[in-house]
């Protein structure tokens, strides 16, 4: 089987590569362990963490018990937070505090993150004083900050020396990151003046001074920064790493870029699952009554909006009455409105989180949105009414249908486009919030509207 | 203005930096041109991209103008693509031959991508032959693939050499790349069988063979592999640069991890856009006509759905007219079933473009999906039921409303997970297509359980 599996090119491997976690939970599943350990002894730490994730959350905690000795520090780093967070307490202290020695200060700082308090203390005291103090003063920084996502791992170099000296002096350095991609010039006081491509170290003859081939307009990031404004920068300007400065400019770290591909993930994941409802990414990995409950809240503030908008209906209980035509076409005037608040809704959370939304250009925004909602309002108001028309064989429905469609798409191009914006602005994350409220308005306005019309004109 | 500009810090620099833009344009309204060719001088490429970008529409093309022989070819890379392709047409076939050759292989093919087909052949034929059938090479493979993402400079060494001629020989090299991270070790027949991080050449003596340090289980990327699962390989396993290779395992270039970024950004907006109904990420830029036009689709396939479960409603036309206050509360079952299965889909959506979603898991994701959206279904079905009864006092409609929601529920949670499921087996796009297919199901779903049982049980 190992062989088969060796031989296998790249190519395929990824392509069965589900077939291995499903190889493995059969063998474990069938209790033929020593297929188990056969089958993963040989694998990269981060396919030995993606079987583990892909487990279900019920099996995987016997097979972290079964492989408990084989899953290194590196294999923690590459899980997802909640799966590391759910199969940490199956490792004594020490075992912890050897994995965290094991791995590079920012991903150490990961995996006590996901401790108890009271772990996350005993594993610090079981740890080289050195680096205690080191994860401490990267644990005090906020969570999703700078000082997190950085390594304090990091080569530095004069500006007086030449590169044959900065390359001597590598060899000397205790602590070197595993991969830098940049070095970093300083001055006395320990503040960046420069930066040097590892390329370009190697690209110039020794003797050459390092001040002359540094790139002198080198950017930092301050350690408090938002990780989400890093990878920004990260994004806009190409750089592949940055280095971290504490508040009086002095060097601390880098962030590499590497790790703001995960942040990248993470926050375009975050967006994603919060505009479908779905606050906690952990309920990707998590079991069915803490996802039920992450999901809950969201389909209760659902519950009010689609009271709320019954309680309109309510108000025109004559006109439904009367023409009970009208109960077949309104949820049609107010669903649309919300389909067309989503696009404009999505659009806005998406340009707001790229840093694409000028603060000076929301009202250019809003026109714009109201401007594209009218259009597809005032075609598809012709469709519908129509439609409608044909149907009822009513031209007056035919065309307070169309109206009051064509009224919920302006309403919904600027709620979509300025909900979010006014969120944002109140530091609320329109992402999660501007969903339900822009949606309990095209309801109401799409009910009132319709139902209005209808009631003032056929009667 | 500009010595003030200059004298701000970087993180203030940030977050005034919308207001450089709304200067920029200030400027360029009331025609003060110094004004702007000084403040848009000194920028970063990506800066100016980024000006350039957040113009609206209709100015951009005149700003572009005025500042046409300020725009360089790195500047044209850092623009989005629809951007890129609205102000290319202002540059003669010279000009942007001569952007071209100013950038690396696989920012040319970026910007030839994006010409007319006449103005293409043209700037090939104005370019030099030999950089001319690299791109020719680059631009036959398909879109998206890594082909395209990759560069074709790269730097190849011997497993017989040691370090120290490794370093020699780039000096000779005359298409090194500006900057790269690994550099890979080939044999005769071109065929990567190592690869070796800059921080390692660095770290080791001249003298220490090349074939020592190296790494030698290298993974190669076929050069027709979609990009997406190139983004994939990069996030699973870290890595920073990959070489790309022939189907004869030859290597032809490499993909480094900044143009994994950009992916990674582009795979989740994408996602992200069309879970909202929004088809073309070039509706960001876009002007209101191509916007309305690229949103249309969907909304017509949401008034599609509208209208079938608007006939579903039409069915039942006896129940509404006896108890009008059915009208009132039939939106809520199908709302909320449809908020629930948009929160199912959305994760399953995410857990299918992460490679999350095993094959052989469907069914367990599936059971998940419908036991969480049950519990939900439930927990809301009480307090709805209680409401319901509380309102119009009718313990019987209080309880078809609570058996109509939970049945509801637990369709969404299969619906919500199976459809992006199957679509993605079929290859269509689940992100495009689930959204509207499952909340016709829960419409149709909602409104004929809610109203069928109210006229078995009412009458």
């Amino acid at each position: 089987m190992e062989e088969n599996l060796d031989g296998l090119s790249q190519q395929e491997d990824l392509e069965n590569e589900p077939d291995l976690t499903s190889v493995v939970e059969q063998a474990f599943d069938e209790e033929d362990y020593d297929e188990v350990l056969s089958l993963t002894q040989e694998l990269h730490p981060a396919d030995m963490a993606h079987i583990i994730q892909q487990f279900p959350a019920q099996k995987r905690l016997k097979l972290v018990e079964f492989l408990h000795d084989k899953i290194s520090g590196e294999i923690l780093t590459f899980l997802e937070e909640s799966v590391r967070e759910s199969i940490l307490p199956l490792f004594t202290t020490e075992e912890v505090a050897a994995a965290i020695t094991e791995v590079e200060s920012d991903d150490a700082a990961l995996i006590l993150e996901d401790l108890e308090e009271d772990k996350k203390r005993e594993v610090l005291e079981a740890i080289p004083i050195e680096e205690r103090i080191t994860l401490e003063k990267t644990l005090s920084y906020p969570e999703y900050s700078a000082g997190r996502l950085m390594q304090r791992e990091v080569v530095l170099c004069q500006p007086t020396w030449t590169l044959g000296q900065l390359i001597d002096s590598l060899e000397d350095l205790e602590n070197i990151p595993e991969h830098f991609y940049d070095i970093y010039v300083v001055d006395e006081e320990n503040k960046p003046v420069g930066e040097i491509p590892l390329s370009w170290v190697l690209r110039h003859p020794r003797r050459t001074p390092v001040a002359k081939v540094m790139n002198d307009d080198v950017r930092t990031v301050p350690v408090d920064l938002d990780q989400e404004e890093v990878a920004y920068i990260f994004k806009r300007y190409g750089f592949s790493s940055m280095p971290v400065v504490e508040s009086d400019g002095t060097i601390i770290g880098m962030i590499t870029i590497d790790d703001i591909v995960d942040v990248i993930q993470e926050e375009a994941s975050d967006d994603i699952l919060k505009l479908g409802g779905v606050t906690e990414e952990s309920s990707l990995y998590s079991n069915i009554i803490q996802a039920s409950l992450s999901r809950f809240r969201w389909l209760f503030i659902s519950l009010i909006n689609c009271l709320i908008a019954s309680r309109v209906i309510a108000h025109f209980e004559k006109a439904l009455d009367e023409f009970v035509v009208l109960a077949f076409l309104m949820p049609i005037v107010a669903s649309m409105g919300g389909n067309a608040g989503m696009q404009t809704l999505t659009v806005t959370v998406r340009m707001l989180s790229m840093y694409n939304l000028r603060v000076g250009h929301i009202v250019g925004s809003v026109k714009r949105e109201i401007g594209i909602a009218a259009l597809n309002g005032i075609a598809l108001a012709i469709i519908l009414s129509s439609i409608t028309i044909a149907w009822t064989g009513n031209v007056k429905i035919g065309c307070i249908i169309g109206i009051a469609l064509i009224f919920n798409f302006i309403w919904s191009g600027f709620a979509g486009a300025f909900i979010p914006y006014l969120l944002n602005r109140l530091n609320f994350d329109p992402a999660i919030s501007a969903g339900p409220i822009m949606s309990t308005t095209t309801d109401v306005v799409g009910f009132s509207v319709f139902l209005g019309l209808a009631t003032t004109i056929l009667f």
